[in-house]
C-alpha cells in the first residue's frame, strides 16, 4: 500500500472525510475515486451496503486502515474516507458566474459552494490568491456541493473578464449606493465578492455595477457567506412571487 | 482578587474575547461591565487608548493579568477581556421576532443574532433546549451583535405563543409547499427556525404558516444561518424595489 500523506495544495488527490460525503463523491463523480477507506471500528448499516455497492460497481478499491484516519482526520467521528483525484474545470460561458476574489476562509469557500449548487449556480470563478476549494476541509463544508460545480481559479480578475467578456459583473460593496432590491440582474452575470476581512478593492466600482445590501449601522457588515448567499437568492429569484 | 472561572451556563458573569467585542460591550452596555482584562503584551494603539478612555468615563476597573486569558481564551490572538454581568431580556411585544426553535451551535446563534441585527431584528427568541446566547463563543460570533438584541428563552413554542399571541408566525420547513417569495409577511410576524440537524418538527404546520426557500435537489438543505438569513432580507425587504 502506497503511504497516504496529510493534505496538501499540491497534492494530487485529495480527501472526502466522512459517510455522507464519500457518497456524494461516489454518486456523482465515480470516475475521479481511486479509493475508499474504511475504519474498523465501522458499523454495518444501509450506508455501508450501498458504499459496498458502489464500489463494487465502478471497482473501487476499498481499504481498511485505521491509520489513514489517524493522518487525515482530526475528528473521531469519521469512520469512511474516499479519496479522489482532483480536476480542473473550465466555466460554463452561457451561465451565470459566482467570483470569489481572494477568499480565504476554507469553511467559507465550502459553504457558499454549498449555496450556490443550493440556487442553481453551477459556476464559480476563483481569483487568487485565495483558499484551495480542494481542500479537504473545504470539501467537508461544501457538504459534496463541490462536485457538482465547476470551480475555476483564476490569477486575476482581468484573466476572467477577459475570458467572459459578456458577463455583467456586479460587484457587492458596502460603498455601493444602490440597494440589491432595486437592481435587476441580466444574464449572464457574474455576482462578485471580495475578501472576509477587507472586501473588494473600490477599483471594481471601474468596471463593474456596484451593488449593496443594506444594513443597519448596528453592525460593521454582514459575513462574506451571508452576503454571497443573499446575494443568489435576490439574483434568483427576483423576478418571481408577489409584487 | 477573586478567582476567574471558565465559563458555565449558570455562571452570573460572561466574557467578551477580543478587543472589537470588548470595544461593542463598552459603547452598548457600559452598565453591566464589571471588569475589563489586559494582557501583558497588548501594544499601546488608537484602540487601547479609547479602551482607556471609556473605562475611566464610567469607572470599570482594568486589571492587568495573564492567567485570566489563559483560563477564559483558546485562542492566542486574544489580548483585551471584558468581564460582564449576564442579564434577562423580554421581547419587544410590537416588533416582529426571529424564534429560534433548538438551536444548539453556538456559532449560529451568534452568527443569526449579527444577521438580525443587521436586518433590524432585535427581538430574538430561543426555545429550549438550546445553545446559550450568553456564551463567550457565541457572544464572539455575534461580533456585539447581542448588546443590540433583546434574547429571551422560553420552555416551549407553546410559552412563547401565549405570550404573544397576535404574531403571525411562519415556519420555516422543507415540508411547505409555498416558496418565500410569494408569502406576504403580516406585521407583527415571527420567523420561525428549527435546529441545524432535524429542521422543524411536522406538528408546526397545525399552528402556523409553512415557508420554502426554493433550492435544488443537488444540496440536503441550506444550512441554518444561511437559511435565516435570507427569510430576514426578504421579509424585510420583499415590498421594496424593482417590480
Amino acid at each position: 500500500m502506497e503511504k497516504v500523506k496529510r493534505y496538501k495544495h499540491d497534492s494530487e488527490v485529495s480527501y472526502t472525510l466522512g459517510m455522507t460525503i464519500t457518497m456524494e463523491l461516489l454518486i456523482n463523480k465515480p470516475e475521479i475515486v481511486q479509493k475508499v477507506y474504511l475504519h474498523s471500528s465501522i458499523k454495518d448499516n444501509q450506508n455501508v451496503e450501498k458504499l459496498k455497492a458502489l464500489c463494487e460497481k465502478y471497482k473501487i478499491e476499498m481499504v481498511q486502515s485505521d491509520k489513514v484516519f489517524n493522518i487525515l482526520s482530526d475528528k473521531g467521528n469519521c469512520f469512511v474516507i474516499g479519496e479522489f483525484k482532483k480536476y480542473n474545470s473550465q466555466l460554463n460561458d452561457a451561465n451565470s458566474h459566482i467570483v470569489l476574489v481572494n477568499p480565504s476562509d476554507l469553511g467559507n469557500i465550502g459553504n457558499i459552494l454549498r449555496t450556490a449548487t443550493a440556487f442553481g449556480f453551477y459556476d464559480i470563478a476563483i481569483i487568487k490568491p485565495a483558499g484551495d476549494a480542494f481542500d479537504p476541509k473545504a470539501v467537508r463544508a461544501s457538504m459534496g456541493a463541490l462536485f457538482h460545480t465547476r470551480v475555476q481559479y483564476f490569477d486575476d480578475i482581468e484573466s476572467y473578464m477577459k475570458k467572459f467578456n459578456k458577463h455583467n459583473l456586479y460587484s457587492f460593496m458596502l460603498t455601493a449606493s444602490k440597494p440589491i432590491y432595486e437592481v435587476k440582474f441580466e444574464e449572464p452575470y457574474s455576482l462578485v465578492f471580495g475578501n472576509e476581512a477587507h472586501g473588494l478593492p473600490e477599483v471594481f466600482a471601474n468596471f463593474s455595477k456596484t451593488v449593496i445590501i443594506p444594513q443597519t449601522e448596528n453592525v460593521d457588515s454582514l459575513n462574506l457567506t451571508i452576503a454571497s448567499s443573499i446575494a443568489m437568492y435576490v439574483a434568483k429569484y427576483s423576478g418571481c412571487g408577489i409584487k
